[in-house]
């Protein structure tokens, strides 16, 4: 049995807050106890919030290189500015979307740089007085799951997971889904080559992405909307937790048919 | 909460049996009562299994063009000719993988023809008295989900839905997740678009792909190995269930940009 609950009761995030507090004041009031084997998926919006990584358009100079994508993509010039710092390569460029290899190694959309929930002035401001403000995506997802698994385990006394979550889009299908952009404690890709299947056959294929399809799970609870339920526990993952990062997760550029 | 249970007492599925009695009992036999809102999930294989749709090579004769691709693909040309009669196009060729346009309408490897667990005369059989026998996926995965469908409601008297499961490599990133390829009363997108988030923003991103994300999550449970364990009740999927069907989670060609 898979188990996944959003926790209630996580402030708004500022930057400074102590993520593994908050989420282990979280799980305490929805009387959540951790065991061996629990696994927080968390969005990335918030750990970039806490992490001081929202940026105002007003600040940024855009170079000529992100004025001519800019005209490419019908974008801000300084918010495409903001893409090419957060990226690697450019792979596509469409009005409306830059796709890009993001500095920390996959393939998204803008380099997952989000509008929306940035600013908390008070609810309601109208749009005018809140946009402008970006928000990036961590600096380091997996040192972020690192430290707040690291934070959650001292204060639970129990072995856990972490999973940053991000919803990014996708080749060949509409709808975004929720992926790892960084992981700790918890396996990214689970290698089942060699397993026997039910009539002894080698299983062929093989390579399951372990953690992002437990990202997606948990991006179903995450509402994108006006709830905001940014942690979800989940019990019951099925694989064993090790030690882990992203870059199990991430196709080698020249493996791969699609750039 | 969203809660994923796998079914036990699936039994070893025949061509001609009726997945909808089978998941009943299994249910049943679980203590699990269907309620409104529940979803099944189903590996595309038991579902293929129950279709009929498992070829012996040695019924294939290949074309021209299978040969060609197989020397290109490395692989049986009689394996090849079955993946070209599954598929609407071809868009890559490497050394063990041939990426396809799937008739069903997604792109997936080798047109989602399966080795393992084809044939069972019984458990234990050496590889070689079992080899040679390959299941395509279902007909028309759509059509199966909704038949399964209306057999469960009409058996629990409750408004449910139908998730096909099949497991796909993805551009960008390594292991495979699973993703819906048929769908009867659930929502493969919700289009989150225009509602407002925390602070008043309307959301841009907004199309989730919340049937993927819910197979992925499924397909965690499902046990690509010994175990197998073809089916997972969900509770809590939480957007309403409405009609649905594949297409709606197809990117049109003429949109995609990584074809």
């Amino acid at each position: 049995m898979l188990n996944l609950t959003s926790l209630p009761n996580i402030p708004l995030v500022q930057p400074g807050d102590d993520l593994s507090e908050l989420i282990w004041q979280a799980a305490h009031s929805a009387q959540i106890e951790l065991q061996d084997g629990d696994i927080l998926a968390i969005t990335s919006k918030i750990v970039s919030k806490a992490e001081g990584r929202s940026v105002h358009l007003s600040q940024v100079e855009p170079s000529g290189r992100a004025y001519e994508l800019a005209v490419l993509s019908d974008k801000d010039p300084r918010l495409v500015e903001l893409i090419l710092r957060e990226s690697r390569e450019v792979l596509r460029v469409r009005p409306g979307t830059i796709i890009v290899e993001h500095r920390l190694g996959f393939v998204c959309a803008n380099a997952g740089i989000d509008h929306s929930n940035v600013h908390a002035q008070s609810a309601g401001d109208p749009v005018e007085q809140t946009e402008g403000w970006l928000l990036l995506l961590p600096a380091d997802p997996d040192a972020s799951a690192w430290a707040i698994c690291q934070g959650l385990q001292a204060r639970s006394g129990k072995r856990l997971g972490v999973l940053v979550v991000d919803s990014h889009g996708r080749a060949w299908r509409l709808g975004t889904v929720g992926v790892a952009i960084g992981l700790a404690g918890l396996p990214g890709l689970v290698d089942l080559r060699g397993e026997p299947d039910l009539f002894g056959f080698r299983l062929r294929i093989t390579q399951v992405g372990a953690a992002d399809e437990l990202a997606g799970a948990a991006s179903l609870l995450m509402g994108q909307a006006a709830e905001g339920t940014p942690v979800v526990h989940v019990r019951g993952f099925p694989y064993p937790l090790r030690a882990a990062s992203l870059s199990e997760l991430l196709r080698p550029k020249e493996q791969d048919m699609f750039r």
